[in-house]
């Protein structure tokens, strides 16, 4: 945890480097000192097929859904999802100027009684801090 | 808001065309007057790799989740799940026929609390009417 | 149900065989006896575009979601997670013996007053037993 599915309809492509945007967001959620850096994971799912509101060509969407683990508060939450919709917009800016895109943030938290992890990459990270 | 996400076997592609199934289903969502139409974003996923049931490699599924904003009535909710539900086994009528379709869609809700939208296509939606 | 949805990155493609995982987790799904054979679907979703904890190209990650339907005890639920998690553990020791891996798996019940399904597969494999 955390994990971060983005679903955009791919349209957006030559305008978004999907790559790029999950390594932006990956960086602010490492920096925020709210999780821990070796159990983020960023992914991006373009959707071939979609409809969207009056079904426009030129309509745009992209849906973060942020799946987090239990133990921040809400304040916590409610301020890291305002600064990451709010670095999603600056990024997608160019979008957002035209009336075709809608952009949507949801945070949900995992039940921590039923989950599980097994995860290598953060004994790494704490060897070389 | 609302999100339809179809997830689906890759081999009902020959018999259902996915991209007017999301269409007919965006239009659907429209006309209930339930949702604004500028937040409606429906679109499909096809799995390549999958494993149903007893794996006959006749097996095929098609999940829809819907998840909507909060404000909707437990009624609403039963009776337009039901409507949608009806309106996509008549679309796959001809898999339903065959011992080998599973069929299945899941309402939930957003949490208003946690949850952010940017939305540039409401206003020209409204100032289209 | 049940639904499990099998995200991960797709640099892991030439290590795992992700049609022969799908198939090894519903036989486990199926052998359980906690759920009806005919509604099993696993499916799988490899994410081209992603970013994992540091960055590292070899980070690379598997996350499982099991939407189950209402109806088991906690323990029950608790002891499935486990064994899965296990059963997953094992097929990926490779991946897990280098410092770049992260797994995880999540259970949601899906809430039964919201939920619908059709299902053609139940009947065959009840009329063949």
């Amino acid at each position: 945890m955390p994990h971060l599915v983005i679903q955009y309809s791919e349209n957006i492509e030559p305008r978004i480097d999907m790559k790029q945007l999950c390594d932006q967001l990956g960086d602010t959620i490492c920096a925020s000192d709210m999780f821990p850096k070796g159990g983020v994971r960023v992914r991006a799912y373009p959707a071939a097929a979609y409809s969207i509101a009056d079904q426009h060509p030129q309509n745009a969407f992209i849906d973060l859904v942020l799946r987090i683990g239990a133990g921040r508060t809400q304040d916590q939450k409610r301020n890291f999802g305002q600064a990451l919709i709010d670095q999603v917009s600056e990024i997608c800016q160019d979008l957002l100027a035209e009336p075709h895109f809608a952009l949507s943030l949801e945070i949900i938290e995992i039940d921590p009684d039923l989950s599980w992890k097994v995860n290598t990459i953060h004994p790494r990270l704490k060897s070389n801090s």
